[in-house]
């Protein structure tokens, strides 16, 4: 069914699903197109994709399968250049961290008889370098990988095969699908992803004014720090558009780890602490 | 030189001291101790220690180098009735997480000349669930051990020969040894230690709050999330002591990390979460 795809963007994302889609046995065609070409070149001497293509829009033609790896608001921009000249014999999908405004998009631009259809998806993997030399055939390899699509979406029949048949290939990548709303969705990974990575940055900033300018005091934390900061490194390039397109329920949950951090501050010497320490235990049973 | 331990508590860092001892080459004795035998039992079945002594203080006065491996105030409580008994051919050691208290009891009871000689240690190693079955030969390579010495200290010179050897067998352990003063010590453990520890126990009872009663929800953070929250399983049990005997920086570390966070809410959309971003990545560069 699934034929011609093109990757819009071969960055750390776009790259490892064109090496995963190989790793699964994928026999078709995969083209590649990068804003910088160095990246796309990197992604095709490391077999992700066949060939590059010149122009995204050219690119996008020319394929069934149209997957957007780019930032959010990058692939907002392309949504609306690429909505009147696709078809119903298109299909585009993303990887967008927040699914609010692309699934408003995605319902405005595209999903009716007519025009190609847009599958919203979010896969749950990544690195906390990006880049295509950074790719893995195995990134998605028991991660889970979200949906927001809307049944309520008219679709051609051909745009609807495409979506169905891009699903399982996600599922032979390694993946886990599920489904959640968008409100649903941008409010579950402010808690599970988003809270997580400012909270490094935010630990890490402030240990680099700290102990920042010792090395020596640095390497004291040993792994326990290492692993606490480890997202620190993570792009501000990327995280900009999470920001700008997720802020209030990003707001409403470093407020509450705020509120939480005070709390074990002012019981450090109280019952209380243990009471924290057996809910934080209750998170991590097996 | 140094021919017969006693490790005092073999838990996951006393049993680990026996194994990696072992590994570095160590023939002479190893006297394992625990409040709760089967720990002891387990760390003897596991070649940690070659016998369990049945009594603390007995055990303690038949070896040369007493390794006190158990939470602080219970390392506190033995060094007041060991005091008394061990003499100038004895050295005592612990792997306390704070200094400050352990430092000021060995000046007090230890470091005379017609004393046992006590050199306050700590390993900057550890892992999230205790335990004797948990211990690994390996858990001090390319780990920070930190003395809180004191040069003042007057020591007989066997005593201060076992504290020279015993420092001998922690690099061969695999360890890099580092003196700080207690109070800087306790300072620095408060950013790189006990700051990420209750930082991940905030975030991880947080997320049991939000999204703990749905297994479903928790996978979908992936690889970032499980890091982020591993020390949320870490036992109370053992932080209650941390807690108690390093407030004050720990309460002055979460007090700065909750600012940071609250800036880092207020700035979601503007340029300083840019710099943000930055001050974290130097704090991750290689």
């Amino acid at each position: 069914m699934m034929e011609r795809v093109a990757i819009l963007g071969t960055g750390l994302l776009g790259t490892s699903v064109g090496l995963a889609l190989r790793a699964a046995g994928f026999k078709g065609s995969i083209v590649g197109w990068n804003r910088s070409r160095s990246q796309a070149e990197t992604a095709l001497s490391m077999g992700a994709i066949d060939s590059i293509g010149h122009d995204a829009i050219e690119t996008a033609k020319a394929s069934q399968v149209v997957l957007l790896a780019i930032p959010i608001f990058a692939t907002l921009d392309l949504m609306e250049q690429l909505a009147p000249i696709l078809g119903p014999d298109h299909l585009l999908t993303d990887v967008g961290s927040t699914k609010g405004q692309i699934t408003e998009a995605a319902g405005r631009l595209f999903n009716t008889p007519g025009r190609a259809a847009f599958l919203p998806g979010h896969p749950m993997a990544g690195k906390e370098r990006g880049g295509a030399e950074m790719a893995d055939a195995n990134l998605f390899h028991g991660a889970v990988w979200l949906f927001s699509d809307n049944p309520a979406w008219k679709r051609s029949p051909q745009s609807a095969a495409l979506a169905s048949s891009w699903r399982e290939w996600v599922v032979r990548m390694g993946a886990r699908t599920n489904d959640l709303g968008p409100q649903r969705h941008d409010e579950l990974v402010a808690w599970v992803s988003h809270l997580p990575q400012f909270t490094a940055t935010a630990l890490s900033a402030l240990l680099e004014n700290e102990v920042g300018e010792a090395p020596e005091l640095r390497d004291v934390g040993g792994r326990a720090l290492r692993e606490m900061t480890r997202l620190g490194a993570s792009p501000w390039s990327m995280w900009r558009d999470i920001a700008h397109t997720n802020t209030d329920a990003i707001a409403a949950a470093l407020e509450a780890l705020e509120q939480r951090l005070a709390h074990i501050r002012e019981n450090l010497r109280t019952p209380e602490l243990r009471d924290e320490f057996e809910k934080a235990n209750r998170f991590r049973r097996e």
